[in-house]
């Protein structure tokens, strides 16, 4: 009886002790996607199991300050990115934090907000991959890498419509913050697990065609074994290729034509979503959600992220 | 030669590593003193090496919402508790804090504000000594436990002229918060190195007779040796005597009476300041200031606070 007694209590306390929430990053450039893709895996794994939260809070200054400052939002110096790496890690051991606010629609710093671990960690936003205090802190990282033209398209139509500027404003902006998304964003790509590139079909540019995803997987992390369904030849529309990034590194690219069958989407969700085994988990087709539109590239993104989500929850 | 460069670029990185800071607790009920001790701390210590901060900024609820709470802004459960711990953690750690604010003019809680850590971090608030973890980040705690009279003529006139309340305001929040204080903020009493009780001198109710000072000195650190100055019947002002607190632990007794000799004072805090010994710190000539008046017993408060502020630095 002692004995029952000490085991039903340690397990007690493991299960009260702090538990190291599972955290993944998803860093990209302003309208790469971040939001969209974050969406369906806290569909996926469900609210009360998730936190997600945007790195673009820890901003040091708010929108009046930053008009006369020598340098944009996506300027580290212009964030507090030691603040975030502390925030980062004190999750990570399954600590609360109070998290700064920044509100988007007003430009104002506000009072802060608590928030508590939970199952996963989403952190989306401009530099959560910047420092490598902060990139420690998780277990699974990606980077949004669309097609430069498509990330125009996706920014001009997001900040008409929900922010109220004008095209010209949006792509002026554009041209001021390339210098440092060239000096501070996209150098976070190479720290990625995952890196996920969508744009149009090389030689379909006809807009009705949906867009198309490529998955650089790098060996950082223990991705599914997808070379069964993915044979060479068995496929139009799917690929998986050995090959070697920009800096001559070996990955494995996984590409997936817009233009792909449902049913041979399927086939690959079959098998990463076999892969996951986890009831909790809502099936894949909470997945691909683009407003009303459904994109087999984002929902086969979102499987295989969830994968890794629950692989290193385990 | 090359032990000696050696030996000089460990030296850099010590001092380049983050240092301990030495931090001091200063806790008390509303109006209990603590700004007025801690300002003389500071200018005695030199701004540039002081950050002094205030628990009452962790608030987790601004004026507005406290109305439709069960609790005063004295309920632990009014506060984020756990946060402020953490806080405290990570700056004794030598690590930065993105720390809430709470706006006292105008009950609203706003943007929150770095704080680096520097030589000497001085915490002062409602309930600094509350939690277990908040306590262990201290070198020095100290309670303000002033005649409850005192305070109460304190509090009116802070907030009557300060705060813009009626007197009659004042004194019935007094009584609203008593069950808090009670509950929450004099059990700190009895975590504190050093106890402060300002009071007027027993059978001198005249209000021309400057305050007295108590001072109770728990051995739980090391207080410099008095008891030369202080002989048995050496001085009618001031005294130095073995007691029992009301639970019965040992303590020294700083008796310092208002009507002191400015002559018998000097010889007390020249005693305080040899045991000093820090070129750095400016004399004791800037220290006891309230208003525009002097009080020697609390001069002798900050002298004794800064010789243990600077032992623990060393």
């Amino acid at each position: 009886m002692p004995d029952k007694t000490l085991r039903i209590s340690r397990a007690a306390g493991r299960v009260a002790a702090n538990r190291r929430p599972v955290m993944v990053a998803i860093a990209g450039d302003s309208a790469a996607g971040k939001t969209t893709l974050t969406a369906g895996l806290v569909e996926a794994l469900g609210r009360d199991r998730c936190v997600s939260l945007c790195a673009d809070d820890y901003h040091r200054y708010d929108r009046a300050e930053r008009r006369d400052l020598p340098f944009t939002a996506l300027h580290p110096d212009c964030n507090y990115i030691d603040i975030l790496a502390q925030h980062l890690q004190l999750l990570a051991s399954g600590q609360s934090v109070l998290k700064p606010v920044y509100d988007h629609s007003t430009g104002l710093l506000t009072r802060p907000e608590l928030v508590e671990p939970n199952d996963f960690i989403i952190v989306e936003g401009l530099l959560p991959l910047h420092s490598k205090l902060a990139r420690a802190a998780f277990d699974v990282t990606v980077y949004l890498d669309p097609e430069e033209g498509t990330r125009r398209d996706w920014k001009i139509r997001r900040d008409t419509r929900a922010r109220g500027y004008s095209a010209e404003q949006v792509l002026a902006e554009l041209v001021a913050r390339e210098p440092e998304s060239a000096a501070f964003i996209r150098p976070q790509r190479r720290h990625a697990d995952v890196v996920v590139r969508f744009g149009p079909v090389v030689g379909h540019d006809d807009p009705a065609v949906p867009l198309s995803a490529e998955l650089l997987l790098r060996p950082t992390i223990c991705h599914p074994d997808l070379s069964e369904v993915l044979q060479p030849g068995l496929s139009r529309a799917m690929h998986l290729r050995l090959d070697r990034d920009d800096d001559g590194r070996p990955v494995d690219t996984l590409h997936v034509h817009g233009y792909v069958d449902r049913e041979e989407s399927i086939a690959l969700e079959k098998a990463i979503w076999e892969s996951i085994g986890d009831a909790a988990v809502r099936p894949p087709d909470c997945l691909g959600h683009v407003g009303d539109e459904r994109s087999e590239p984002l929902a086969i993104t979102q499987l295989l992220l969830l994968h890794h989500l629950l692989e290193a929850a385990r």
